[in-house]
């Protein structure tokens, strides 16, 4: 063997896992432990081919099994890249205030604690009930008029980033300031749509009366690990609310 | 020319369209037609690609854009199959109602009226604004508690069948009874969720009090053809409304 040459990268295969299953996983493991950060491109196929020691053709079918499980995605010409997270989703979706469509919100943190996480956060967090997590209430607008009420709950230390500095240079969008200060990608989000009615505390952020009826929305978000990095409760008017849901 | 032989298909290809494309919307013509109806196997993948004088590779491809478009599906072993419509989507899926998760509720036909459209569900349904419909109030319920209020428009005469005789003989899914009674074969639907008040009716059948906070599920249901066969207004209890969304 050739001193040179890198160590061929042995894939395991359990039983009833096809050869590029087995392939894919370990293609998988490679990208959660880091090795290809979210946005980056994968080597050439070949070269991951003769990495793994498996057939070009093998290499291609493990790539189109991370494409369906949303982990990378190919860009024609370009090569195969790390998904770099969720850009879409917006909590706006969920609303129709009339103006401001396709708008992003404008975010304004109103408050920022370190807190022992309570036993419904530490839950969904998958941390212990009292550990250390980040809470933020923020407040989105459009044409400065407050829409949503947001409390969402950080893990800590993964976080810690956004524990001091000034607030308002963080942007309107939550994510893409969370993968630059803190290397957390959300991956996966999960959406609950419920119906509520506003707490005093609430209702006066919002301009409405306490006892509004409201939609809430708790929302858990996910690393490529599958680790939860943030859950939150999105409030805003029951009457601005409207989604739509296709059905095939 | 064999006169026995049947005429071979002819399959126009517009321009940017490929071969397998263009097979695929002839294909899709012949099945909205009426020629395979609902749930029919469609003749063998040679004998197709026979009658319209392609290669067997050219036919797959065609069926393959069929079945990503919703409208067959390969059932390993057995042949291909016109999609018989939808047999999912409950309305029940929107609420936790506590009992009975997963349970088909109990319908019944509380009031049967034909009625001129307004317009609203004229533009709905795709009928000129006054056109006869048959408007319908349902009661669904578990465990003996109504819990969704209902009202069905269907447009005339395609419904016609449900005007007359018991409709406690319908049972207690509206689809299987249309395809039935009047081979309408809902292919899709959109759900609009939003939430309102009850109104002293829509109260009194759901047991709530009148401006009790209600979830509001619009659908339009559409056939294979694309046409609307469907206006529904579902209400129930917000506090009992609870969905979720999957982002990826």
């Amino acid at each position: 063997m050739n001193m040179e040459s890198p160590p061929m990268k042995l894939v395991s295969q359990s039983a009833g896992q096809s050869r590029y299953g087995a392939l894919a996983a370990a293609l998988k493991a490679r990208i959660v432990a880091g090795e290809w950060p979210p946005g980056s491109a994968l080597p050439a196929e070949q070269t991951l081919a003769t990495e793994h020691g498996v057939a070009l053709g093998t290499m291609r079918q493990a790539l189109a099994l991370l494409v369906d499980e949303g982990l990378v995605k190919r860009i024609h010409g370009r090569g195969t890249f790390v998904c770099s997270g969720l850009t879409g989703a917006p909590m706006l979706r969920f609303f129709r205030f009339g103006d401001g469509a396709g708008e992003v919100p404008v975010s304004r943190i109103v408050s920022r604690q370190v807190l022992a996480a309570p036993a419904a956060v530490a839950r969904a967090l998958g941390v212990g009930p009292g550990d250390a997590t980040l809470r933020l209430r923020r407040l989105r607008s459009l044409d400065d008029v407050p829409r949503l009420v947001e409390e969402i709950w950080l893990p800590l230390p993964l976080c810690s980033a956004l524990q001091d500095g000034d607030t308002s240079a963080w942007g309107d969008l939550l994510y893409p300031h969370l993968a630059a200060a803190c290397g957390v990608h959300v991956h996966r989000a999960v959406d609950e749509i419920g119906f509520g009615q506003l707490n005093a505390a609430d209702a006066k952020a919002l301009k409405l009366p306490t006892g509004h009826p409201s939609a809430v929305v708790r929302r858990q978000a996910f690393d490529l690990t599958g680790r939860c990095v943030e859950c939150r409760t999105t409030r805003g008017d029951a009457n601005a609310f409207q989604y739509t849901v296709f059905i095939t």
